[in-house]
């Protein structure tokens, strides 16, 4: 039997030359893209416009840490445990990238994006985007579901990252219909829901990443790609800092036994 | 018991601000700096200087992807098996980012630090590395070993990447003795070796890394984040172009089962 | 602030004796049980009843090894990649133990949980089974959805786990609710389906580990612990007699490259 | 370019028979061995002998659960940041059996092997041994290097599972030369280190699955398959009685932000 072909339009190399998404790697890439511009690229297979571009570096930035997560946990006694492998320690990390921590991104993009498809055409103007989201945050209520991105257990009086993130794209041209609806969800959900509640940062990041045209299943991705950044900032510094023992024994020291 | 303070200089949050590395997330990085050079300054708790954070970009740039490399067909059929779970996909791919393929340029920076660590001082001459270099590839020879970042299957009369991130350090300035001295490696080795190899691009991505001040320790934390850009870029492809199910087909179906 | 306390029932240590499931590891379990019935012990918190540690044990070896399914590949590339870390090669082949490849077993407990739950009482026969069957697979079908558990890509004439399991089940005296369903399935499907399907052997673990008591959140952990084992045979073959490199040639070699 | 085929002896399917060692697994295994015999029998490709099967059950007893390890941790911190993935969370734990939780095992039997090899032929008296290993304990503590096996930090005065398992070894016929040489580094080591610290559990289990011919290569997968049981177990409790939020909150309540 013959061997099946594999299709990819990543890359592939010859002798000469290392082709990547269509480019010469040596003489087209090297020293002319970011990091960030070449994830976007492997993501989405086009190279970024300027302003998808910005604003990509920009969620990868918004994302890439939050303080002693259950992620960076994982990780830093993965490698108390197994200094041997550092990629077992990130790869520890980046599993807890799941539904819960990470997910709010891939699901208030997901959530806008259902909205604005159902929409016989999007609105023109702020008000005309608030009648859909006050339609909306009523619908979601009334189907006993939380919105999105709505609400934070710290910046409970605003996620200081959200208007930066509104006014980058909207400087940037490229404050698209995610954003525009998810900017009126904020304006008009006290109303419905009876309380503010901060628009969080990872939900802003969803509907920029919505706007810039990143494929909705792997919105998560690029979070994770983020998180890894901050995992192995953690890994670094839990190298020459190492705090992963004292959690260790704070948990094992305090077990409260009890058999069945 | 009281309960331990888990130091951290990475990240903390209070209700109106994000601390990130000493800087304000919000006021001070979105929008201002790329997701590399965050990158690089969570590793190092440094701000790169210009230089640096160009090659280190360079660098992420030229190791996110190698095609179908062992990582990348983990990835695709464990996304292939479980779907639900994207974080899976991406750390069972990172978790073949070991001592063999990634390991090149972990191996290769730490083989030249270790070289030039026992100098007395670091010679000024091209002439003065290449004589460093010819005891350093004699020496290892005579024990038997190879050299780091010595010889590629691929690219047998030359690595494309090799003299692109040369000039690239050169220009930016960060063309220190880890570049130097595997420079030198390269214009010697024929001579002791009794063939010529090239340089390869992991061999030389280690030597940008500890001439940009990366601690030793986490060059293999860099290879790791790169190649995160290029696993989700397969992930991302292969959800829409899925390839996964024949490479598990054409395994499968060619199973030469031999019991003992 | 003073520390919390961790509450665990399976096992803690002091000085002189290890505790585990309020037992003594070294004179109440060492040498007096099989690995499988602590399994089974850890995971619901009750010392099995004989039948039950005697079907549990039959379902781990039934769910033990398929061949070179994504899992064992992805395993065995992984240590290809990274040999010094025997634990991210099981972990990568673990990752794949998702909704699709081990997912049957879970997904076939709780559609027979979930059917016989909404039940008054459940049937005291073969023909009261059918019965319920019958009306279960014409909805399901009419949902558009599949059974779990039915039908198999190779073993179309017949599972030939099925029957044993059942046998096994009848003889150890825990042939009970969901296996009584899952059986009635087997009998009725082909008059409203149209075609007849085989009952697969991860569909008759599921009714088996319901049959048991495993709680349905860790039906897929019991897949995974089974897996776990046949993982480990596959990397310890591949230390000796390895075939990884050769699926990594097979699909480097063949890459279709299509940039976009 | 033909396909490879891909050698195996551990398992094969057609359409009637699902092959596993050679055997029938409907009809050969099903119902006949416990899980524990099966996991040997991959892991060798032979089948155990009575007393090899029992001591190899009774290591993966021993080294099932060892309260709240960092693997433990890891385990539950990853399954409250990722619900929908169980085997995330498993393979997070497992990420942490490397070199130093898991590690004793793995380096007592090869250290002990090595010592056996280096000897023209083992001794046959307990004297005989505790000549040897006087020589061995020396040696070591002269190269400053610590004896696998010997030490733990809880129990000081000695490690329950150690006279179990040597006791379980001499009723079964498999006392070989690694725990006659182990025992007897038991025996010599306090006065030539100067004090007696306790043969621990994890290294009498190297002992033990070196002279019941498990390969080198895998000790550690022996330690893995057993911590994969006792990790589905704190994942079955963490499901029913949480306490992964509580160490998340502990940890991240402390943070002590120290910006560089």
């Amino acid at each position: 039997m013959e061997s099946p072909a594999y299709r990819t339009g990543i890359g592939a190399s010859d002798a000469d030359t290392i082709h990547l998404l269509g480019q010469n790697l040596a003489t087209d890439l090297l020293g002319q893209i970011t990091f960030g511009e070449l994830a976007y690229w492997l993501i989405t297979k086009r190279r970024p416009a300027d302003g998808q571009r910005a604003l990509f570096e920009a969620v990868l930035v918004a994302l890439a840490d939050h303080g002693f997560t259950p992620t960076a946990i994982a990780a830093r006694v993965t490698l108390l445990s197994a200094p041997d492998s550092l990629q077992g320690a990130v790869a520890a990390g980046l599993l807890g990238g799941g539904s819960r921590f990470l997910g709010v991104t891939e699901d208030a993009a997901n959530f806008l994006h259902d909205a604005i498809a159902r929409l016989d055409r999007p609105p023109d103007s702020d008000d005309g985007w608030d009648t859909v989201a006050r339609q909306l945050v009523t619908d979601t209520k009334a189907a006993g579901r939380f919105v999105p991105g709505l609400g934070h257990p710290v910046h409970k009086s605003g996620d200081p990252r959200t208007p930066v993130l509104f006014d980058l794209a909207r400087r940037h041209g490229v404050f698209g219909a995610h954003l525009a609806l998810f900017e009126a969800i904020g304006r008009v959900h006290p109303a419905v829901l009876g309380r503010a509640l901060p628009l969080n940062g990872a939900g802003v990041c969803g509907a920029v990443l919505a706007d810039i045209e990143i494929p909705l299943g792997v919105t998560r991705g690029v979070a994770l790609l983020a998180r890894c950044a901050g995992l192995i900032g953690h890994l670094a510094e839990e190298l020459i800092d190492p705090i992963a023992n004292d959690i260790y024994r704070a948990v094992d020291d305090h077990t409260d036994y009890r058999p069945a």
